[in-house]
């Protein structure tokens, strides 16, 4: 959030009145409690104010048993925060050279667009309601150098008792209505967590990015979590992202769906128990998106700073299987704290995407590149005796690549799975 | 919500502030498209704004290819409610004296229980955070003399194509924070609709009321719809606000879980398709709640004004089916038009709930009364034969009671239904 080049918090889109106004949800997998903030101004992380509403609301409730809320918009979550001692952050301060520079072209192009379509109305006048005709390739999401251009900030967590979290941040769409809320405050939208239980075998996290309306209607994070309950994660999300989003019979007649996913999943079971170290959990990682490209990236809770790695259709799929430290996440933080720092995914929305109407290239693209799919790399996190090495270790794929880099003292590989080369 | 006596539109309760903010939503079956608006003031009617919210979307891409919004909360929700044609209405229009000396009471009661705690604390001291004990017995939701107070307005509609609609509205909790939006402007929360497809055999439409944040994390009004595609309307009804709800693991911990839910479902398949009109539809409709009582009206296109019932765990259960006229909402309005009429659910929240703590007075009501779970009557909406004659019809159960009363010209019942004495 605090960087300029996302658009979360600092260096959010403008919208139509060139104003910043953050969504930004966070829910917790071991307690299933969710809080979320919807067309936020004025305070400099909205998921911060998302986390204490949900810290809040697991102290129980309010004087005369009141519930305490777990979803505020507007000017009333920003006195809520401030009154919960987390400051105020003057707009302007929040407003980047490079987030204004992007809101004056994107009203250029709209002006521009409105005058061709009043143009194309009085040519044609066919229709009395005066509709507007799409013009689907001049969208105004994102910049028009995507490349150098982040979106939605997502986060998935793990701790090593496995329990699960996941966090959006987003100043959603540019050139946005005053008031119109995204995904990223929607529950079951932006973010899903679920610890496992007796009816679920993997705990679930995810986040996502894209656009807006398409991830609420579809409630793409919680598709995704329940879809993760089958053995094949990437199968899984590969078959979540055709049929519960591109494919959905919720986005019927959408010309371009636009979103991406990260998704982590992990269990105490399976492959992980049968290797020497028997509270090993599993961890997967996992992302998806329809967008030109996607960022991901990772750190533990000793890393100071995520690795990062910049993903579109021309990298090809890979996976790996790492083992790491005493823990990925450091038991000392809590989960919630450090899901503002792990990973951020980013769809370059300016791009002609991947939706019904062009299902022929969906289909093309995942058995050319198995790239608007889903990508896996795993992470053995091992519960190792205390006092002994542990450490981070590549392992190079045939169809992969990969991000993790092996740290000072590489120790054997682990192979776990029948696909590792 | 122009009467002044539901917690919807006028008379809604009123916020900590004293101030008057609205959810409402509202959903399309055949579209599966959207609207909602949250924490809207100034708008005599939030549904309307959450229905032109859905049309305009169906209108499709604004200029410039932005995808327009589904939705908007806050003053910017008001903003684009007026300049889509919507009036203004000042607030204070809005507030009855019904709502305003429930906002002294409420306001009396909660620096009560202020008092109370803060005496509490500084008696014990055990805890540094000060966090507040719930104080169940004096919630503040509702007024003083429920029987007399109506909560949440929800609709659920078909059209005699089968098409279905489902909308919500409601002034939200009483005494809540500025800017908390509920339930009834939450996707798949306060309300649901989807016509059956190739992979459901059912039409459902679903509206909620009661207590937001509890709807919101159960996702109350999605899983009642998915559940009702088995065969026992009645019994999946009962195990969904059982499962889905009352014993959720979303609700782990919350003493008081209130909520109730309406239900329509419907098909042209099965019982109906056997009689004489095959072209005839099966419309069940159903109802729920773990709240003190609940009023439930219904009324076809032919009608001026809802019946009503008033339902409380007194009455047994029962169902009837029913021979309605040609439709029993007239084709030429729109399932949407129809939707903000047609009936309302009103939980009373000011009584002890069923919630988990209290699992055993659960378990003792359901078997004792059926009546925390469903009751159901069933419609068969006949396409009879232009010109000819359709009347309702009253079918007395032996655990039953009825609401329809038989037209001028009763024709023979139709039995269709083992269940039917």
């Amino acid at each position: 959030q605090d960087s300029p080049f996302t658009n979360a918090g600092t260096g959010s889109n403008l919208n139509i009145s060139g104003e910043i106004e953050c969504d930004a949800s966070i829910m917790d997998g071991k307690s299933l409690n969710y809080g979320a903030v919807g067309a936020l101004s004025g305070i400099k992380n909205p998921v911060l104010v998302a986390r204490r509403l949900l810290s809040e609301t697991q102290k129980g409730k309010l004087s005369a048993g009141r519930i305490p809320p777990c979803f505020l918009v507007g000017k009333g979550a920003e006195q809520w925060a401030v009154s919960h001692g987390i400051p105020a952050c003057p707009t302007e301060k929040m407003t980047t050279k490079f987030s204004l520079s992007g809101y004056k072209r994107n009203k250029r192009k709209m002006e521009l667009a409105e005058q061709v379509e009043t143009k194309k109305r009085k040519q044609s006048r066919e229709n009395d309601f005066g509709c507007l005709e799409p013009v689907g390739d001049i969208m105004v999401e994102g910049e028009e150098n995507n490349s150098a251009c982040l979106d939605t900030v997502g986060a998935v967590v793990v701790d090593r008792e496995g329990n699960v979290a996941a966090a959006v941040s987003s100043g959603g769409l540019a050139m946005k209505h005053p008031g119109r809320v995204g995904q990223a405050a929607h529950y079951g939208c932006g973010c899903w967590a679920e610890n496992a239980r007796d009816v679920s075998l993997y705990s679930t996290a995810v986040s996502t990015s894209g656009s807006g309306e398409h991830l609420i209607r579809t409630m793409l994070a919680r598709e995704c979590s329940t879809a993760m309950q089958t053995e094949n994660a990437h199968q899984a999300l590969l078959e979540a992202m055709q049929n519960k989003f591109i494919s959905s019979p919720f986005l019927a007649g959408e010309d371009c769906v636009l979103g991406g996913v990260i998704v982590l999943r992990c269990c105490s079971c399976g492959e992980a128990q049968r290797s020497e170290d028997i509270q090993a959990l599993l961890v997967e990682f996992l992302w998806s998106h329809t967008t030109e490209s996607m960022c991901v990236g990772y750190m533990s809770a000793q890393d100071s700073k995520a690795r990062l790695h910049f993903h579109s259709p021309h990298t090809w799929a890979g996976s790996c299987r790492v083992l790491t430290p005493r823990g990925l996440l450091s038991p000392t933080k809590s989960v919630t704290r450090v899901c503002a720092q792990i990973g951020f995914c980013a769809p370059c929305a300016n791009k002609p995407s991947l939706g019904q109407a062009s299902g022929q290239v969906i289909r093309h693209s995942l058995q050319r590149r198995h790239a608007v799919g889903a990508q896996a790399f795993e992470l053995v996190l091992a519960k190792q005796r205390p006092g002994s090495p542990g450490q981070l270790f590549q392992v190079p794929r045939r169809t992969g690549f990969l991000l993790i880099k092996p740290t000072k003292q590489p120790q054997p590989l682990r192979h776990c799975g029948p696909d590792t080369s």
